[in-house]
């Protein structure tokens, strides 16, 4: 392969970008809500679609039944570093539908403020991010009539429900579905000009806990003062979760939490992240982190205990002079490293029952545990897509982090003992999972030139 | 008046207590719920209905209009101490209503736990007390042809919808609605054998606040551990209300909190409150308050600050690992002797402003706020109703406080420079407000005969 093999394609890709753009316009015009039975023949039609268009570049595809909506499974080539590319092929529901400016399944290209872009559900989540893949193998097909390498594709309809067939999937068919590197194209961009591999993601501990205090909701002229109130109570422990420094003080927490080691915490310090306005879009200004850490440290290499939600007694207009029976807190916990979700979770729970009077209760419900995960860059194929990334891109490619959790390639490491490269073009006004989504075609367009460059790359290293 | 003036009254109230009780149900059948537009012609039909009984007693009485539901006054006698009765005819909704055992505007006798109960709506609250009264009036009248003394009634028809006419009602009428003293039968019993005086009542203030930080909700995989969290903010404000032995810390707050008399703790210890069982009936067995305190003295002298109410962020089913935009709480104080509600209110909100950080913003909503108030027992009309109510039930009458804010005895105090005595006869089961409301009729026959004693009492001492 030769670096003129590559520009035949990229020229191809410029060449055909309108007939690539009107490809995922048909995908975005079937409804596939996943979440939503009623769009369940739509969600199949979705599948139906792929597999018609992989065949017709050549890949030995199937549609493969699942007790949800079906995956689909492609292969193609024998020869070269083995690939398996994840998409998924689901949208979110669309409400509140009046909040669009355009129907969100009549895909509209507009202007926007860098250019063209395509407005539509499922635009950048994630049909037009699984179709730069799609269209950088057409077109190397096109020009050269084969594919570059071993190449498997692997498309779920459960994404954004929840994902309920897939590990069953993974695990009943782990041989067809082990390859080299996974390559999972569902992040974003690192900034306009920065393309980003994510090679670290956060692990996910959630944790409701429910205080009871009285057997009954009592009135506060009568007992207040003398009975037990569990929204006091609830308010102690939360706040007792974190130190004057931010340092999370469940015991034992941070076993297990590496420190970054000196070359990334330097790569981190020059992407240049603009700490201002990335607080200031929403409107604060400091840091309310563990002291000590920069920004990017804080979200893609420390863990954190935050509350998403807490509720207690009467919360309606006006007042209910009540003294509440209950309190209860939605706790979730992002987790890095080697720390154990499981031990993280006995612990907490443990801090907590230490922290109740003798007087009040509490019933604990977990909701996922799962733990951080690092990627080995050190495997060549990290070197060569950061390569042909920095080529297509004005700034050279980051080795990013990602503050939340993206199951997949949890899995790909611990069913598949594979090793993912998260690679994304989308942008952070995209409105993934609000009305209005979008993806910009600029993304799209670069997003298909970077795969055929790095399918390359791979190919060459 | 001699002794036998008294035992004709009682004997006379003793042989006609079912026609007592006749005229109790005929008040009870009428759905008077004020909060209710439906039912505003039946509130006035109650006025009319109280109207047309007290002419037939005796009394010169009015029904007067407000902006609201009417209310009735009427007076007799001119000689002797003058005494205004103060009750209210109208009554909470009956929702929901599939839990009552029987229509709750269809009163029935039923056998209770201690004898015979009225059951209805409005029989404990309020329309059996304020017919304690009105009975003993009428028996008086009957057997003597007069009243014992100078008496006016005053019955409002808006006091379970927050008495939105009352204070202009009481201002406009000051010098007509004077008196030596107001009489509130609106209250309980201290136990199954011991009425209660109540000589002080706890104020009430309320405060509602919103913390916003973030100006929208945040994916916590992006922004926890980096944006302020204003469910944590909240949670270490309400933690800080406190100190460790139960007391508040809001700066001068205990300005203006006077020590209880030994001379009182004695006569509060010698009532022997079961605080065991106290507890015990909601499901607690340690008292929660300020330390170094009784259980009465943490009920009926000292101020409480409790969270009613608090929320944040995601409440529903299920994680969504949403980092708030915003957290509120609705706290509210109960206070005693001088504490100045307004200067309290400055100092607790300035005491939130300075526990915020830069970053979040607190927005307060003010809920009322009234003082305390402590009764001049030194009016020897007090120690006359303890006089009566002791002869007439099994242990002597208790001069108690009440943990509640009692509006109206506050308006007399303020508006009109009147005590008030508040004395009533409901007990802790009655179901006030809530389904199955019940009124025992031993409280309604003693209570007849506790009014007649105390306004002879009043009269000969």
């Amino acid at each position: 392969m030769s670096s003129e093999t590559l520009s035949q394609v990229l020229d191809h890709i410029d060449a055909t970008i309108q007939g690539a753009t009107a490809h995922l316009i048909e995908l975005l015009r079937i409804p596939s809500i996943s979440t939503d039975p009623a769009h369940k023949n739509d969600c199949d039609r979705a599948a139906t679609w792929l597999v018609e268009d992989l065949k017709s570049i050549g890949f030995e595809v199937s549609k493969r039944p699942t007790p949800g909506h079906p995956m689909v499974v492609a292969h193609a080539g024998s020869t070269g570093p083995h690939v398996i590319f994840y998409g998924h092929y689901d949208v979110q529901p669309v409400d509140p539908i009046d909040l669009w400016n355009h129907p969100p399944f009549d895909p509209a290209i507009e202007d926007g403020t860098k250019g063209a872009i395509i407005r539509a559900r499922g635009s950048s989540d994630d049909k037009g991010q699984l179709m730069t893949f799609i269209e950088a193998c057409r077109a190397w097909k096109t020009v050269h009539g084969t594919l570059p390498g071993k190449i498997s594709l692997f498309f779920e309809g459960e994404e954004e429900s929840g994902s309920p067939s897939l590990v069953q999937f993974m695990t009943d068919n782990a041989k067809e579905l082990t390859a080299d590197i996974a390559l999972i194209c569902d992040t974003g961009l690192f900034d306009y000009e920065t393309p980003a591999i994510i090679t670290r993601l956060r692990g996910n501990l959630a944790e409701e806990m429910m205080i009871t205090g009285p057997s009954k909701d009592l009135h506060s002229g009568m007992y207040g003062g003398v009975a037990m109130n569990p929204a006091r109570v609830l308010s102690k422990i939360i706040a007792a979760l974190h130190d004057s420094d931010g340092r999370i003080t469940i015991p034992n927490f941070y076993d297990g939490v590496p420190e970054l080691s000196p070359e990334i915490a330097a790569q981190w310090d020059a992407l240049g992240f603009k700490v201002d306005s990335f607080l200031g879009e929403v409107g604060l200004s400091e840091l309310a982190g563990e002291q000590g850490y920069t920004a990017l440290e804080m979200i893609w290499s420390r863990p954190t205990c935050e509350v998403n939600g807490m509720w207690s007694g009467y919360t309606g207009d006006g007042f209910k002079t009540v003294l509440p029976s209950q309190a209860s807190a939605k706790v979730s916990f992002r987790l890095v490293g080697k720390q154990d979700p499981y031990k993280i979770r006995e612990s907490f729970r443990n801090m907590v029952e230490g922290l109740l009077p003798r007087d009040c209760s509490v019933e604990f419900t977990g909701h996922g545990a799962s733990s951080g995960s690092e990627m080995a860059t050190s495997n060549p194929i990290f070197e060569a897509a950061r390569t042909a990334l920095s080529d297509e891109w004005a700034e050279a490619a980051a080795f990013a982090g990602c503050g939340g959790s993206i199951p997949i390639a949890g899995h790909f490491k611990s069913i598949l003992g594979m090793d993912a490269m998260l690679i994304g073009f989308s942008r952070d006004d995209d409105a993934l999972h609000s009305p209005n989504e979008k993806y910009d075609l600029r993304s799209f367009h670069k997003g298909i030139r970077s795969w055929a460059r790095i399918l390359h790359q791979i190919n060459i290293s």
